[in-house]
């Protein structure tokens, strides 16, 4: 049996959907018993010369050829961005389609109303490709990690600020120049503020932080901090000290109040997500039965998204198949306090003072005082004459350490804070 | 509704879903509607002592108590080996119990048996914790890359010989040594063939290949060597050299002709596998769409390994809920031919050789005539007055380093071939 596939948007990831469903049909068929056949194409620009695949009888630029088709069974959502995505599956849902969207943005801001939607009109909404490309995540977040409370995310989920930081780390860089390359080679967008200030991160971090803590988190409960203060200089200390800076996107439940944050951090060479390098996007988990495990792979590029979306029509088919849709949807009662951490852990803090003689030994004081010890301290003259310093604390909350912060800020020959950026273990 | 389950073995991993099952039963409830009881355990020895969860009252020592009773839907068996394991679980089967089982002799020997047997009497059989303990392997292979075609795995799958290899790598120590630490810490046997030899990873690699390549692999497809030849200067060559020597499980599918091998291989220290050390786990999927996938996590223990268990109890519980059980199973009709691998790899080869004049040009000129290069070349003194020689080639295939090897063989002041390991880019 035929079942007709409406997709919406034909751009990097939906022309991948195109060839992808085209390939795979075959083996689809023989997984679900059902064969998907993509049979309209909404799209912009009807006249816009197109590759591969996508064949120009199906399109349309009339989204209700989609919607209102009683032959559609599923709706592929690849256009992006807030509206008309949302009142297009919402339209969907309503009228009994399943629908498989990649947009984050959406799922992150709009995700109760869709689910709630979904789950009412027993549909199946599915979103794998809305985080880490081609990584199987929400999957098993959802399945196999229901024998264990996870405890800890931490993952490298924005491919562009992965991307510049690598670059910056291998080339000695600064910001600026790694920042203009991925842009010349299509890694940034000429507007690169959603990436670059952490926003995407965060907006995945709110999808992954729902579903691993069974909660619904809102984009705000995020803490978020971009990668646009860190210097070439940064680079060069950590990875004196044994570490590279990574933008994280961390969550942690501790005993039902979460912490979410996404934050430039150290992560020692030795760590896994220390090799995540380029493009490739990784997700850290912490269960309290299963313990540490990691999924890593291509966080974009128009395969291996489509995979992503693909494997979700799969999912799709099987439910249809069985008559069992509607089932995989996860809207969460209850709604976890976000707090600021009370983890303990080391932070970096590189600053420049006068180069003076008592200089190094009041921010010495200033430590000792509020009670957090130093473990690494590294000195070095810069071109102006002045001294940058960088200090790694032992473990300490941030709230100790935004008092130690202030202590310093009132010494007379203290210039400038840089940098503070928390070190992972 | 309460599913009565029966519970065969208690050892570690036994005695870790008893106290998940226990732990997590209200959790489990909620997301399949269905709440799990281990109502009887089959033990051997009903007087041992026993911590934490487990219900004395629950224990026998006769299987047919649990294989009889006809409350009983579904059954874990966590005895390992083959017989009576094998036994047991067909015969739950045939009486329409689901099955759920950490044991990869009994799946990687007679899986096909097992899953035939299933399908008949539509029942589920899940095997998740066979491979990489707590790591979700098998539901990402047969769900999420049902949309890609897989062309290679590349797996850390034996914890015992990651361990030896990583202290080895660490500590500059011998296999005995290294060896003879993992027993005392329990993460070698004393019998430690299984492991060292390679034979263990073997048996997981049969089961993982059969997956994603969609055959019938048989355990003899797959060519084994294991790590008893390693020595300290290997170690220590290859760091020099850049990499970190692992035990890979590795298997390829090109346009239809498989290769299936486990052997000690180099691999980058900028590679992700690089990084999987002491009893960590991981596997690396290439797929056609998808790209390069990576997971990881922790390979055995009592809770982690547990925790895949319950995992596989979850989706047994929610299939039966839904009445869609018996669906899972994969039993391949074809059965892909094994050759030797073909693919073109660096290789590297540590020989001893008389310290002569000449007797590296000797060397060289064989590499020559056998038209490959070299693109590394170690050379040291050995305390006996003997000379080192670590060789790395440019890729070639194994069939034209054999040649090689077989002529260099030939060369009288060639004392000895110590080790020929594959690097991997």
């Amino acid at each position: 049996m035929t079942v007709f596939i409406g997709l919406l948007g034909c751009g990097t990831v939906g022309s991948g959907v195109v060839e992808l469903v085209e390939r795979r049909a075959d083996k689809i068929a023989e997984i679900t018993g059902l064969r998907p056949v993509i049979s309209k194409i909404l799209v912009r620009d009807i006249d816009k010369p197109r590759e591969g695949l996508v064949d120009s009888s199906k399109l349309t630029t009339n989204a209700h050829d989609i919607l209102d088709d009683k032959e559609i069974d599923l709706v592929i959502e690849t256009i992006g961005g807030i509206e008309p995505a949302r009142e297009y599956i919402l339209s969907a849902l309503r009228s009994g389609k399943h629908v498989v969207t990649a947009n984050k943005d959406l799922i992150a801001l709009h995700g109760v109303e869709i689910l709630e939607t979904a789950e009412r009109h027993q549909v199946d909404v599915l979103y794998e490709a809305a985080v880490g490309g081609a990584i199987p995540l929400i999957r098993p977040l959802k399945d196999s990690l229901a024998s264990s409370d996870i405890t800890d995310l931490k993952g490298i989920i924005n491919g562009t600020t992965n991307y510049i930081l690598s670059k910056m780390t291998q080339s000695s860089i600064s910001f600026e120049t790694a920042l203009a390359e991925a842009q010349r080679l299509g890694y940034a967008e000429s507007d690169p503020t959603s990436d670059v200030e952490g926003l995407d991160a965060a907006r995945k971090l709110t999808i992954l932080a729902s579903i691993a803590f069974t909660s619904t988190v809102q984009l705000s409960d995020v803490r978020v901090q971009g990668i646009r203060k860190i210097t070439a200089s940064d680079v060069r200390f950590a990875d004196q000290l044994g570490y590279v800076i990574k933008l994280l996107a961390v969550g942690t439940d501790r005993e039902g109040r979460l912490s979410l944050e996404v934050r430039p951090s150290l992560v020692p060479k030795t760590h896994p997500l220390a090799h995540v390098s380029e493009s490739y996007n990784a997700l850290y988990i912490r269960g309290d039965a299963s313990g540490d495990l990691m999924f890593f792979g291509q966080g974009a590029g128009s395969l291996p998204t489509a995979s992503a979306v693909v494997g979700d029509v799969i999912e799709a088919l099987r439910n249809l198949q069985l008559g069992v849709s509607g089932h995989s949807q996860h809207v969460y009662a209850n709604h976890k306090p976000a707090v600021p951490s009370r983890d303990f852990l080391p932070y970096y803090m590189r600053l420049s003072a006068q180069d003076e003689p008592g200089v190094f030994a009041q921010i010495a004081q200033v430590f000792g005082e509020t009670e957090i010890s130093m473990s690494n301290v590294l000195q070095t003259p810069t071109e102006d004459g002045h001294a940058e310093i960088v200090v790694v604390s032992h473990k300490a909350s941030a709230e100790h350490i935004d008092t130690t912060l202030k202590r310093l800020r009132q010494i007379e020959q203290v210039i400038d804070i840089h940098t503070v950026m928390p070190v992972e273990s």
